[in-house]
This record gives structure tokens, sequence and C-alpha cells, in this order.
């Protein structure tokens, strides 16, 4: 059996669940989890905001652990190896995609907390190809957070080949931003973070951003009109659009990895002028994610977290709910 | 004197108007008209459609002539050089964009028929920069329509980086979509062409379309959904762009050439799953306008066009504004 915390309806609290996960199938591994961070996306599965959770429901999709069992085709992992765990669990590794290196955009991929149980628990399973090992240098127990978090927004500076000369933007400084500020930065790039809290500012100045833009204040925004390549916004709230394509230089791009419910208004002049780009995107391969990793131990890049331990995972719910994260939670396993 | 039509307040009648250029100018040609194509942003202009219009106009911005005159600095175009001129007619020269080969991204770039006059004329001037020699091989006459509607379409293929093995889309066939599907079809895609009128479905697949698809037949969208890599919209009217998203494959591109003027609304979950994106262009730079001349050269593509003397440029802008041009008009210089 694999202990783990289950909410049994939509916003309910999470509480022990045990659930028999069957036999290994051969392309699965089974991960003892040792931590496990904390993600907005696990807030809106709990409230079937995206009206496809089910169940009782585990969240926790940005596992660290060690493999405890392999099955029977996995040849490139051995039990013990420590690695990570994200959003998806499995891709059908046969479509155009999976082939084309792009398993994060499998029509068929299988979600780790989408009608199956995540890592809120002693032990989770996926294929074998999502559980990616941890290089050297990493610290373990800090290192869930890139398998959701920073790999959402270290991808997109890599399929939209972001340069090192490029100025580029950061828009909100959460678990993914501030994150993506610290890897715009490695990467050479002038990095500007915008945030309406004011409180972030120096933290954001300290992360790595070269400057920081009040993202409501529209005459802020007028004024540096013209002069980002790329603009990655990671909020799920409405921003003044129009302001952010503005502030594009030519052939400049606004891409989105935040799940803004309301539609983005795009007036298309707004791109033609330019040859600027809309965008978004999800996530990462798992050959990226080897990248990221890389590059993370290269640079000593990592989230910084706040720490609880399992059994107080609805304390730390609350605490992200309440928009206090500092600014990626982590769950370290205290299973008995 | 130059010798021209022009309207003298929004939606007037264009009549005989001439004007002194003064001295032509080191970097400046002069180029006596043999033809100009009619445009829609030709009718955009005469309407003040964008709040831009100056009158007296003269509109006029698919140009092919012979080079009249040139200025001192002007040393890789001689008289009696056959060439075209599009809808820019100057670039700074200077900044990064033109610096980069970007000159159509130029931010201070003069336009053909924005506060200067244009090619419903005998004579018309630009930067030496924006007049392009035609290669051999060209049918002059039929040309004018290639340096606004044809570069229009041709640039975000190469921007874009479209591939011969991708399948493509070009949503709606008239003056720019039907130079989109002959491109498409030569560059080695599958076309499929959208539109709503029944009477161009088989011109279209005359065209090089290999399918159509009727663009408001939300049933015939669904159908083709996640098949296509890039789709190129030419319309400036409203569309169902969460279907035409939704028809892109992931990593698809859905662009709009179209200066649709309510904004385009779009969902960041219809952009992120499938890591779509959302762009505009402005025709292209000289460069680009050099490569698509050799393209119709090689390929024998031309546009489908109607031919009016310019003493009828008000009967050539009716059937223009009526919807009937089939597909691109062009005035023949008939001054005498």
């Amino acid at each position: 059996m694999i202990r783990a915390y289950a909410a049994h309806e939509a916003k309910g609290k999470l509480t022990p669940f045990e659930y028999d996960p069957g036999e290994l199938k051969p392309d699965q591994v089974e991960i003892d989890v040792i931590a496990c961070g904390v993600c907005h996306s696990d807030l809106s599965m709990l409230h079937n905001d995206w009206h496809n959770s089910s169940y009782p429901l585990v969240p926790g999709h940005e596992v660290v652990g060690t493999i405890a069992q392999i099955g029977n085709h996995v040849t490139h992992l051995k039990v013990g190896d420590t690695v990570g765990l994200g959003w998806f669990s499995g891709s059908c590794m046969t479509c155009d995609q999976c082939m084309g290196g792009d398993h994060n955009l499998c029509p068929s991929g299988e979600q780790t907390i989408v009608g199956r149980h995540g890592g809120f628990a002693n032990k989770v399973r996926c294929n074998a190809e999502w559980a990616t090992l941890l290089p050297p240098g990493l610290d373990i127990k800090k290192a869930g957070p890139l398998f959701c978090g920073g790999i959402t927004v270290f991808n997109p500076i890599v399929q939209f080949d972001v340069k090192p000369t490029d100025r580029v933007g950061v828009v909100g400084i959460g678990g993914l931003g501030h994150l993506a500020i610290q890897f715009l930065n490695k990467w050479g790039c002038e990095v500007t973070a915008f945030t309406s809290s004011d409180s972030k500012r120096n933290e954001a100045l300290g992360m790595g951003a070269h400057q920081v833009v009040n993202s409501r204040d529209d005459g802020q925004l007028d004024k540096i009109a013209g002069s980002l390549d790329f603009v990655l916004s990671t909020v799920n709230v409405d921003l003044n659009w129009p302001a952010f394509l503005n502030v594009l230089r030519p052939k400049g791009r606004l891409h989105t990895v935040g799940a803004v419910l309301s539609p983005i208004p795009v007036a298309a002049f707004s791109l033609i002028g330019g040859q600027k780009s809309l965008s978004g995107s999800p996530l990462g391969s798992p050959a990226t994610v080897r990248k990221m990793l890389d590059f993370c131990a290269r640079h000593q890049i990592a989230p910084v977290t706040e720490h609880f331990p399992m059994s107080q995972v609805n304390e730390a719910l609350a605490h992200l709910e309440a928009g206090k994260a500092r600014y990626r939670i982590v769950l370290e396993n205290d299973f008995a």
C-alpha cells in the first residue's frame, strides 16, 4: 500500500489515505518520496478549477526521491538512483511529439495528479521516461520545485531560443518567476522583473534582476516601451496586456505560462507592426529537464524554499493560498 | 511636376492632381510608373480607417516602373532599371532593425502613402533601398501586387521558418491569399485553403491548394483539429479564433497579416497545452523581397490580375470595394 494525503471533495482538507497501486508496469518506476514541492496547480486541482479533478485526489507533482523499484523494461535507471518527477508521469513514446523529443506535448500524455495519485505520499510511480536523474551538486531537498515550477519557465527560454544578448522580462515574482530570474540572469540576459509587490523589489534584484518595474503602473510600462525581446509571464491574473505587448521590441515575444482564465485580448495591429508573437507552453521534455538540471548545478541555481513536514500539508497549502510562500514550499516526507 | 490621382477628403473620389516633388534627395530614386496594383490598404487609407491619412492623398503602393532619376548617393541602381516599390518607401538605415536586415521593422520607416504621395501617378519616388530590381522572367505588368500583397504573405513563411514538410493553411482567398497558396504549394507544403466563398473553392484548388475548408463551418474546422503547423490569416474580419487555434498541431502558429480591428480573444490554455503561438507581421525587408521575386521567377508564380487604365481608378476602386476583384487589380499608366 502507498500512504498518502488525499482530498475527498473539491476544496476538502487533505487527510491520510492509503491505496494499492497494483503491480508495477514494465515501463514504470516506483519512487520513495524524499520531498515534494507544492505548486499553485495543486491548489487548482484541489479546487477542481480546471474541471478535470477526480477524488480522492492526492496532489503533488514536484517530487524528489530515490528509485525503489523498476519495471521489467526499464534499463536506464536502477534502484537507489535519485530522481525527480514533475507534472507529466507518462507519454505514449510513439507519436510525432514523443518521437521528436517533445514528450511534454504528447497528446495522450499522462499527468501525475490527473486521474491518478501524486507525490504527497511516501511513494509515487511514473513511467521511466519522466523520472529524471539528479546530477551531482544539487541540494536534493530543494530540487523538487525545479520539476514543475523550474522547467515551466526554463523550457520557453530553450524553445524560443532566447539569446544571452537579449533583454528580457519576467512578470510575477513567485514560485516560477523567482526561478526564471535566476535562469535568465545566468543565461546572460538583461533581466527586468515585473511585480506589483514592493516587498519583492529588493528580493528580485538579489536574485539577479537588473531592474524592477511595477507591473500595475502603466506609466512605468510606457517608459520601457519597445525595449524587451522576450517577456515571460508567470501570473494567472489579468494584466494590461496591450501595455505588455508594447514593451516588446520588434520581433519580440510575450510568452505566458500562467493559465490566466479570461481570454487575452490581442489587437492584430499590436502584433503586425513589430512582427510580435504571443505564445504559451507547458513544462518541458525530459531532455530539456536534464539540460535545466545541469544548468542549475553549473550555476548554483536553486529554488528559494520554505519547508514543512508532509503531515502539515494543510498548513502548507493555506500558507500558499494566502500568497505568503517565499518562494516555494517543499513538503518533507515524515511518514513514520 | 508629377501627375497623379488624389482624393481631397476621406472617401472622396480621386481626381487628377499635380504636385511638385522638389529636388531629388541624394538617397532617392524617381520611378516612371508602368503599372500599380490596388490594395485594400489603399481603400483603408482613402477612408482614413487608421486615422493617419492626410489629404490630398495619392494612393498606390504596388508600383512597377523604370528608374527615371537617381540621387547622388545611389550606386546600385541606374536609369532605365525596372524596379518595384511597395508599402515602405524609406528606412533610417542605421537603427538595429535596419542594420540587422529588418528594414521593414524600422521604427521610423517611411510609408509610401502615409504623409507623402504614392503610385497612382506617372512618377513616384522612394529611397533607393526600397526600389527592388525585377529579375528576368517576371511579367512586369503583373508584378506590382507582389510588392505589397505578395511580400506580406511571403515574409512570414521566411521569418517563421515554415518547412516544406509542414501542413499549412491560408485563410481568405483574395489578393493576398491567392498568392500565399501559390507560394506555399511551391514551398513543398500541403496547403489547406479556408474560404467562406463556395465560388472560390475550385479556383483555390487550381492555384495549388490540396483541400478547401469552409472557414465559417465550425464542424469542418473541428474535423481538422490538431492537423496544421502554420495557419496564415489574410482576412480583416472576425473569425472563430479559438477554432483556428484548435486546428493547429503542437508547436503550431496562427499568423495574421490581416489588420482585423476587434481584438483577437486568446485563451491562455489554448496556447499553453500545445506550445502554440499567435503572431503578426508587416510586409518584408528588401532582401526578402528579392528572395520572393527569385522564387516567383523560378516557379512561375504570378498574381491573378485584372487590369484597368489608371484613368479609371475610381471604377477600379469600386470594383475592389464590392469584393469583385479576382484577385488583384492593376492600374496601367495611361497618362498622355
